[in-house]
């Protein structure tokens, strides 16, 4: 991992905890280079209600600094779906024990007002991670269209490019994060804010074995021993539906992106999300290395999307960063 | 390439010719382990009437004796599209010179009635390799839909299914011949007959390259010339529109798996066809690799794609077959 050499890296978290939302989060809290400056939330893994108690919860145990501010209930468009219980768990954390009642409190802002404030107030210099549905930046974008030359970065984890034979998660092309709300990213990528998809070609390239949480247990204090015991829920999920051993690392390969980008090999050009019939919540790039003729793509801006990743380097970057900075905790 | 040691497998081409269609109509017509007894026309590389009359010319020409019958001049549903000439050439074969008049005639039958009745006659012999559009397939399906158990199995050129981040030729996720009327495609994937999808994902893996293509015209007699002329276009083409030094070499990989199948890696699985939106044309396989919750896809027949080739080994097998089929008839 490279140090911190210039002044870190001012992000906005936006989530919906969710397990492996909460593992990305304690990454991002830790990793030196980042300066979590907030974190949103969104509807998804669980209900709005939820999510934000999680985040909350985060904060709360790990002592945060970061203001937890609640996001978009429902989606802009496609109706609400009931969320499934049977990848998170009921509680959106693998059903590990939360008190009733938390000492902290959520930020007067709603979120993508939250967003608007901070980017206006620190021009060209956030960068937002957002691993849920898009429907807060969609929002943001409506309300305020000129933040997007003021962002730094937005760095997604979402979509399914296609592969090596990957496909979606929640059909054979829709990844869930998209399918949520597919309307907001497509507006998300059409914005002229410089996006960073990493999608399921890459996070399902990565898994963390039940040796390697073991080893995270017993070596990451007390954030170790959380990511254990929320995701023993999360790997029984993935044994029966993949067949895997352990657990893909979906959301956290995002902060990878961001802390080394040298991880990943990208592929850049225009992104549409498809809205409707069977293939609604597909991710569809269209590459620069072929010509077509006029199509729903043009004018769009170019997207970066991530095709390939060094898997062992981006499990050493995460186990090295929680182990480290719970370490300096303790 | 693998002696035939039982009877010539019965084939059908249904065929949009089109250059490589002609050159896959030659690797048929000298592959010992294929009986070539009919040939189907569609529009697509060019119109119904272009396309007839270059399989009739390719019948008087290299003396075929299938028959030709005339198919479908029109889409079932999407709106007709005036054929592009900078592929194919504005006379469907690289714009070489065809005679005005042909001694040859068409079957008295059209195309999906000629397909109805042959598979009558042979029950369970007859393999239908479709290189065009599938809309000959779809109506002989919908006159006479108990054809679909009887027809020995159905090899299709046509498709995307995002393999090594190919992409579509049309759109980035749509192939001609499946845009070209997806719903004839929807209805063929369908059906309970055994489809192989012989795609992009593959095509795009082998080329005749500008020096393979003079050794074929070097050494294989009238039929290599006869490739070489029409595929000066073609190439031209190619090099423009994706900088390779050659030419995919699509509809022959079609014929290629059915004449050796273990030069090709399949996946097993229902394929839907996309018929509206962005993603129109888009062939999409729900692969039993992963379970997703009820879909589209749901009580469709599993049906084959190519997802790997042995291109190398491909490509002498064309160029033998060509090679040993011309001479014999010199």
């Amino acid at each position: 991992m490279a140090e911190a050499t210039s002044a870190p890296i001012k992000v906005i978290y936006d989530t919906d905890p969710g397990i492996d939302d909460a593992m990305a989060l304690l990454f991002l809290e830790y990793a030196p280079s980042i300066d979590l400056v907030g974190i949103t939330t969104v509807l998804g893994n669980a209900s709005i209600d939820t999510t934000t108690r999680n985040a909350l919860y985060m904060k709360q145990l790990f002592n945060l600094a970061a203001p937890v501010a609640r996001g978009a209930g429902r989606p802009l468009a496609v109706p609400m779906v009931e969320e499934p219980h049977y990848i998170h768990g009921h509680n959106g954390l693998g059903d590990v024990p939360i008190p009733e009642t938390l000492s902290v409190k959520e930020h007067e802002l709603p979120a993508h007002r939250f967003i608007i404030d901070m980017v206006r107030k620190h021009p060209h210099e956030i960068v937002i991670v957002a691993v849920g549905r898009m429907t807060n930046l969609a929002l943001a974008l409506r309300e305020d269209p000129g933040i997007a030359e003021l962002v730094k970065e937005v760095v997604i984890m979402g979509g399914a490019f296609g592969f090596y034979g990957h496909s979606g998660n929640v059909t054979p092309v829709a990844e869930a994060n998209i399918i949520g709300d597919p309307h907001a990213a497509d507006e998300m990528f059409a914005a002229k804010w410089p996006v960073v998809a990493v999608g399921l070609d890459v996070t399902q390239e990565c898994v963390m074995t039940t040796a390697y949480m073991e080893q995270l247990r017993d070596k990451g204090g007390k954030a170790g021993q959380f990511c254990w015991d929320i995701s023993r829920f999360y790997e029984d999920f993935y044994r029966r539906a993949t067949g895997i051993d352990g657990i893909f690392v979906h959301d956290s390969s995002a902060v990878a992106y961001l802390i080394d980008p040298s991880l990943f090999t990208t592929r850049s050009g225009p992104i549409k999300v498809v809205t409707e019939g069977i293939a609604i919540g597909q991710t569809i790039q269209k590459s620069a290395l072929r010509s077509f003729p006029p199509s729903a793509w043009d004018g769009l801006p170019d997207q970066k999307i991530c095709t390939a990743v060094d898997g062992q380097r981006f499990l050493d970057l995460y186990f090295d960063t929680i182990v480290k900075g719970a370490a300096e905790r303790a």
